[in-house]
């Protein structure tokens, strides 16, 4: 096997030995100041061609008082969720010259300050996805950190980039598709309580109750996961409820799963509606209703704001995102 | 809300002023230098404290030559393998105080050399995950960025730690599944021909073909996604086979989706079989029998032997990591 690129990487002492100057002339050449004569500036210029030699990146980042990094912190890299939005940052990112940094904080709230401030330190900006963390600390965090720009947890404020899905919204939807269909009684599989995205979906059940007198919405706590959804059945069978509205796809995934390993017919026994359109939605047995989220477009608005308050501009206030509901199989007209 | 960090962070001047010393005094302090007098250094460590000064960790790890952080550089975040190998690294590095930096090169080949290279610089090492870049540029890559470590790519190196999985040992498993439940006619649904793992698995179909001189096994190419396997059906279906054996689960999963549809029974009709054992492939409809992959074992294997290799530790060759037939519903006997 060849290699092409020389083993030993030219140093700026080469250079400046090549072009006959000093260490710092060569310094000020390769970060564009205009404080070394033309002439002798070409000097250097073609001594550090011909030495194919590349300044270190991470230390004229310091001189320049930045990393051109940001750091990302999700409580989960398992999530489709978390990873849709790492991958929208770190393209957007990308496009303006930007590398992302992952922390992944393992579900674990007492980890999730340390992480964020320690993550911060090595970057010039935070991406935080905090859904555990409570008001106190994470109000400590945001004053440690900024810049930095909050998803799906929004903030009083103002000064601070955020951008949320409007879990609420999407609720609603799915409760006025089955409303619609002519379910009265619904069961609402709850994801894990610390979760701020799990209470703006039950706010929404509270209004979604007040809009429709006429329904019933008992509210189970399950999970986040496949698990959850498949071990909920039980309990989702005992309420003789005739839709369920889960926390999200995976659940109502693992749900579809047992419901069908028990012989209950869906839709035609039990509706099922998930949140998120994760890509295997459209693939399950029976293809799943759900509200698709957008995904891409939050990655990329987090970082436009984000890279806004960097460059110093006023903050925009908060951006909520809006679902689209997508019917499919598995939600139906109730049992009669 | 109430901020309980103050907005205005101390810097190395206020800490010099407080304790009446110079700047290059504080920072040798804060570095556990020990050429600065005891006396001195308690100041120095009480001005601190009381100013609640924390040194910048990017200048402090600038000055001691590294940065602790580990770039990923993966062909796509959006694909589960990448994930969980992303994840196991970014875990295990965790444990060691390193963080990871992660580049996505979106499945482009010609950005891939680039970007780890580019990636690698802001790094203290690489981890490169490139299933796609061609034997010359991966030669300039390896040339260009040690200590790097190789994901699920091997070449003749032995200086650079690599980690694999043994894609190959994954088909032969499931050949024999497949020839031991009575199948004669396979069809293979290829992924990227671009792909190494690709190379891996048709060469262990030769070699099943030499072990099984009664199997005839098609080759097609079809793609890694869900929607290359549901659009794979018809020809399939023509092909005549009595079972298929999936580039990924991604591709068994469309396939089965697709089949459901056309009302072609699995497996009384036609037996479908992955490789990774992702999250769904339990909760499927049928289950879907897979090989399970190691891919927790794979993140934590290339983080040690990378860190091994980042202290000066002998290589220690090529680790092949093996996997484990999942039987489940999706492959039964073929139809009489």
């Amino acid at each position: 096997m060849t290699r092409t690129m020389p083993s030993r990487r030219a140093t700026i002492a080469d250079v400046a030995s090549h072009a006959g100057v000093s260490r710092a002339t060569v310094s000020r050449v390769m970060n564009g100041l205009s404080t070394v004569e033309p002439a002798i500036a070409d000097r250097v210029r073609a001594a550090a061609s011909a030495l194919s030699y590349r300044p270190s990146e991470t230390a004229r980042n310091l001189s320049l008082g930045r990393t051109h990094t940001v750091a990302v912190v999700v409580p989960d890299l398992g999530n489709p969720m978390f990873q849709a939005i790492l991958r929208g940052v770190t393209r957007a990112a990308a496009e303006d010259g930007y590398r992302v940094l992952v922390g992944d904080t393992q579900e674990m709230t007492s980890t999730e300050m340390d992480a964020a401030i320690e993550a911060r330190r090595r970057c010039d900006a935070l991406v935080l996805c905090a859904p555990r963390m409570d008001d106190d600390r994470l109000a400590q965090v945001v004053g440690a950190t900024a810049p930095l720009a909050l998803v799906n947890r929004v903030i009083a404020d103002e000064g601070v980039p955020q951008v949320a899905m409007d879990y609420g919204q999407a609720i609603g939807l799915i409760i006025d598709h089955l409303e619609g269909l002519g379910h009265r009684h619904l069961v609402y599989l709850g994801g894990p309580t610390a979760s701020a995205s799990n209470r703006l979906r039950i706010a929404a059940l509270d209004s979604a109750e007040e809009r429709h007198p006429e329904l019933r919405i008992d509210r189970l706590t399950v999970g986040a996961a496949l698990d959850d959804g498949w071990a909920s059945a039980d309990r989702v069978l005992e309420s003789d409820a005739t839709a369920v509205v889960a926390y999200n796809d995976l659940v109502a995934l693992g749900l579809l799963s047992r419901l069908r390993e028990l012989g209950v017919g869906v839709p035609a026994r039990l509706s099922v509606v998930g949140v998120d359109d994760i890509p295997y939605a459209r693939f399950s047995d029976p293809t799943l209703t759900t509200v698709s989220v957008p995904q891409d477009e939050l990655g990329a608005a987090v970082w436009e704001r984000l890279h806004e308050a960097m460059a110093g501009g006023a903050p925009r206030g908060p951006l909520w995102l809006e679902g689209t509901l997508q019917a499919r199989e598995s939600s139906g007209p109730p049992p009669r």
